[in-house]
């Protein structure tokens, strides 16, 4: 009933969009302004970054959002728009520039930045381009918008499914981008998604908050926690779906339409990882909990060792283990298997926490792949978990260390 | 009082330490066995890796050091032993070996290993070199030592001092390695330490446990913590003081001595790390206490972000405030203070959590050298605290990329 279908971020009954270059970055051929819209307003949802530093955008969309409420996004790529002593007021005439543009309430724009930290942001671009942006949203404007939050990212990254609640038809896309800046400063993560289902506030914040544990927040491309993530969903009621207001079988058939996006997303957020050459995805089995089998999971994908290893298609599992012992769980080790796996096959390396004899070459097969799973056995209960994540290559130190200037 | 010596391990009396190619890494030019010994028999602390997944020899020399004493070190480079199913009886029978050569007890020997994971440790070698090693042990064979557990390591880093407690000369240093393997697989970090300084096992075991949480535990290559990790004092006595059994002066006179040697060895393993090209150096003032000021200088020195820019000598301190940010300290980010230093200069680049204009030019001067200092100050209170790291680099990704088979 579930199925996978085009439109990205306007799938979704009522919602357009579109993507501009207004000036922000110097390359014309990028686009670097980005506005999705809901002809009618809409629940909102948002989970935002757990920095301290946070960007002056997350504060005022927070502020925007204590109704629950929105019914469109402005976001811009280029500068982040975040450790500037005037940001808040930027990012507050941002928002206002883009409600009247479309003639709703200031305080219904969801207001995001990304690129570099601490450069003031210049609104004369933005000023300038809102009219033109807001004139060209169309029903097909997905592929636009999404550009229009890129920076180094490598891939459009949309997805969107279609699914029945109660007979009626809903759908749910969003649009990310992760992993690159026109100057990179950040593995700075931003996900909008829009959906027609009919929904509270409450129930629709519930769905989103459970959701990003399992699947955003198993996503790392190089540990470093942006000051900008945030990920919002604006479910505008068009589905004419009974309003959800409690769970049971319709808030469970949305949650499966939510996951199938956001884990397709954060494929796709981890496989374009800067620099990345191949998607690592670590699924973690038989922990005694949830909790011990995310953190084991996480572990695995921010192993810097790991992930270089995994760049050169080297078997080398003693680096799994060696992440699963630091990474705070309580495991017993002596009953960890580990197996490496992909298109090319399945190969054991690990078995009860000491090495058994495998096939060099049919490992280096398997890891020469463009996506690996690499597969842990707690042997101590019932519970799973899947990170995300990619390896390390030169093309990584390549883009982070010589941008800003 | 306190000044700085040559002699390394061998510096303090009654120390003599050899180190040879006996055939466990194939480079017949490479050293791989180390061997350090007392003429009497030494009160010995040690503090290990807080990996769940421990060396054999980790487990050996803990049940070695139960009574607090020990009189020799053997430690082999090449091969881990760790995640090996007869890990312990191989680390046990090279420790007698070892005693066996020098005509003393199996327990009073600390053995080490650094290496590649899971590939199981053939004795063979060591057992033909062991007898070889012991008879050309001498009192100015501390760089052979410190040759001998190096991996990738492309420096040796051994630090000695002298010092006075109670007008009796004593002297304190050690050999480490740090950051490279022959099949590199962790940052593996072993530090052995030896002095003349007569002390109870226990006040050296609390000298040794204090200091490491501000040096060795300060240090970060890759964030990656190592199975095998381990540091050890050997402390004989024969400097004549009067027996170290409690705080105050002696003791406090015994802990900067050992700071000072510790410090100087975390510098050489951070600027030693994998592929590095800069010694990073963090310096946080201004915490309300020095866990604050702990966890957010380590966390500055961990991001892989930084260290990126570090390698680019580009001032982006907007990653800086970054990794402030999500440490987890509680930090009030719009007092944050950030300075660049090193023999070039100092430039301040954010006050009071936003940027300041700075010149490019001179930043880039500043970011060019060899050692990097990295000013955080936190307005908040009086404590401080340094943590060493290095730059990430092509030559980290190479190192690690292609190394285990």
């Amino acid at each position: 009933m579930l199925k996978t279908i085009g439109g990205g971020v306007c799938a979704a009954k009522g919602f357009s969009a579109n993507g501009i270059h207004c000036g922000i970055r110097k390359n014309r051929l990028k686009r670097d302004l980005t506005m999705v819209f809901s002809s009618e307003r809409a629940a909102c949802a948002a989970v935002y970054t757990t920095n301290l530093v946070q960007g002056a955008p997350l504060k005022v969309t927070r502020a925007h959002l204590a109704d629950g409420y929105a019914q469109a996004v402005i976001c811009n790529s280029g500068n982040a728009n975040t450790c500037n002593a005037d940001g808040i007021q930027i990012a507050e005439k941002m928002s206002a520039l883009a409600a009247e543009a479309l003639g709703i309430r200031t305080e219904d724009v969801v207001v995001a930045s990304t690129g570099v930290i601490g450069e003031p942001l210049d609104l004369t671009p933005i000023a300038a381009g809102i009219p033109d942006l807001a004139a060209g949203l169309t029903a097909d404007g997905n592929v636009r918008a999404a550009e229009g939050i890129m920076t180094t990212d490598t891939i459009v990254k949309e997805a969107a499914v279609t699914f029945d609640i109660d007979g009626h038809t809903c759908r749910l896309g969003g649009i990310a981008k992760g992993s690159g800046m026109i100057h990179p400063n950040m593995a700075t993560m931003l996900v909008f998604i829009t959906t027609d289902v009919n929904i509270s506030p409450e129930m629709l914040q519930k769905a989103l908050s459970s959701d990003v544990r399992g699947t955003f927040n198993m996503v790392s491309v190089d540990g470093d926690t942006s000051t900008n993530d945030m990920v919002t969903v604006l479910a505008n009621g068009l589905a004419g779906n009974a309003r959800i207001e409690a769970e049971g079988e319709a808030f469970a058939a949305f949650m499966r339409a939510l996951n199938t996006v956001t884990v397709a997303l954060c494929r796709m957020i981890a496989g374009d990882g800067e620099g990345a050459t191949r998607l690592l995805e670590c699924r973690v089995s038989g922990a005694p909990d949830l909790a011990t089998a995310r953190t084991v999971a996480k572990s695995v994908i921010c192993s810097s060792l790991l992930k270089a290893a995994m760049f050169g298609a080297d078997a080398n599992w003693g680096r799994v283990l060696c992440a699963i012992g630091y990474s705070g769980a309580q495991v017993d080790v002596d009953r960890v298997d580990v197996s490496f796996e992909s298109a090319a096959g399945t190969i054991s390396v690990c078995r009860a926490g000491s090495g058994v004899p495998f096939s060099e070459e049919l490992a280096k097969a398997i890891l020469s792949e463009k996506e690996i799973g690499i597969l842990v056995g707690l042997n101590a209960g019932d519970a799973v978990a899947t990170a995300w994540g990619c390896d390390l290559t030169y093309d990584y130190v390549k883009i982070n260390g010589d941008y800003r200037t």
